[in-house]
């Protein structure tokens, strides 16, 4: 039996240790302050912890020194910027409004809307300078690669986009979601950037057909992430989710749970997880990591 | 004599209609529409002229035709698109709060201030994957470098950090800057872009004495160009600049003109501008545009 919790503590445990000294000389003082106390205010590291369990199964190791990710972690540690500032512009007054993130005030609640804006445009901007790091042990064929398809996956037709399908998905937009609008919501919105982590390795280790698996195991696991999170938002305490629940209600947007009511959305969310452990059957047991993975974003509490 | 004029008309036109088809396919429409009616909202476009004349002088070329920058157009167009991100977010309410731009509603007075952040956060990351387009035509290791140096320029200790140095400049955050102050927030906010967009092509076309001379050249005509827009805040009027006027007396910041005078000011940005010129001379006759940029950059009325 896999020991997915043993195993997400101890990939969590290298990520933490990188982050807290990958930012430390800043122009600002109070700028990097913001930045890593987003950076550093834990969470589930699943974009992170995908790209090394993605590595793992394409070079067939089964790694419990972190140093064995030496090669790999600017990508480790760009997706997490990546992650964490699309976090702080969401919580904006502007955007979802939210006062709690992981337990702990929002960023713009401590240092302010303006420079947490820019603590985002920061963590954006120096992910890719983090990701230049990779030409130091790739190719830098394929390292312009691994931007290219970062980027494309974190904007305009990528994660932002997703966000401003979201964001005129209220009654103010007049829009009134069906199943397509939210699955390509879902999609665009978490699904395009969990796929980056888990695909991103195959650009590096693998080939195409490595990365097209990858790509629907992302893209499956990262639509039914996101309908796990429209379940919780509605059955789950504030103190389960370490964030304002009920979030959706407040801000009037529809959700899959709207559509579908939890037990229908719950389905749902487990038909995907199915087709993301389907993806990567024929990788047999060293896909093991990305098979619990799936299961347990069905399985988590917040 | 060199016609600035004639050169900076038929440069922008250049600009404009690379511009004009660059960004067509969105996820959301008004995502797209919001990217579009900032980059195309005209302006100088003195990043993306540099970076061409940066190029004309180090291949010593004179060109007429725009077909000729189709090598480096992917470096023309992602200076524009970072410059127009920082705008964007720059004028939100969090932020200047500035109602007008280029003599046009800012982005959020068109599209709220959600769908403005979130056009930033795209035109910042779609900079990184068009730049990823210079390797059709150059080295993948000088493409690295290239994404390396710009994102170094806007990152935490280049723009970014000196917006916030920018910010916390007022009587709230109780910083009274010096001179040493202004120097440093004017070249981090403003320089080091206009740093990379003519160094950058010097990683593509020239040698480390080319970058050190170009990097010279920037840094010094983009803290004479904010020591203009500072007296130029207190001088012209709001027709003039296409922008709010006075909007720094508005924020309570400090800047050249409260500590050194109208014609202080003027004379440091002088002294500025002949050190850049000083830079390029070894140049020649090839240097004469970035010379006569550098003189408009103190003569010009917005």
């Amino acid at each position: 039996m896999f020991d997915l919790k043993g195993y997400l503590k101890n990939k969590g445990s290298i990520v933490e240790s990188v982050l807290d000294t990958l930012l430390s000389n800043g122009t600002s003082h109070s700028l990097l302050s913001s930045m890593n106390y987003s950076l550093k205010a834990g969470g589930k590291r699943i974009r992170p912890i995908l790209v090394m369990a993605s590595r793992d199964m394409l070079l067939k190791e089964d790694v419990k020194d972190g140093s064995a990710y030496h090669e790999v972690m600017p990508l480790v540690c760009a997706m997490e910027m990546i992650h964490t500032y699309s976090l702080i512009h969401d919580d904006l007054p502007a955007m979802d409004n939210d006062d709690l993130r992981r337990g702990k005030p929002t960023n713009h609640k401590v240092y302010g809307d303006a420079v947490a804006i820019l603590a985002g445009d920061a963590l954006l901007t120096e992910a890719f300078r983090v990701l230049c790091r990779l030409s130091q042990h790739h190719s830098a064929e394929k390292v312009i690669e691994v931007i290219r398809y970062i980027s494309k996956a974190s904007g305009m037709n990528g994660m932002v986009g997703g966000q401003v399908l979201d964001i005129e998905n209220d009654t103010v937009h007049g829009v009134t979601p069906d199943l397509e609008y939210l699955y390509k919501t879902s999609y665009c919105k978490t699904g395009e950037l969990i796929k980056a982590s888990v695909a991103s390795p195959a650009i590096l280790y693998g080939n195409v057909d490595d990365i097209k698996s990858l790509e629907e195991y992302g893209k499956a696991i990262g639509v039914a992430f996101q309908m796990v999170d429209d379940v919780l938002g509605v059955t789950a305490t504030k103190e389960e989710l370490g964030k304002s629940a009920h979030i959706d209600e407040k801000n009037n947007k529809k959700t899959f749970v709207d559509l579908l009511g939890v037990d229908g959305t719950k389905d749902l969310a487990k038909r995907e997880v199915e087709k993301a452990k389907t993806a990567v059957l024929r990788y047999g047991e060293f896909a093991q990591p990305l098979i619990s993975i799936a299961d347990y974003i069905i399985k988590r509490s917040h």
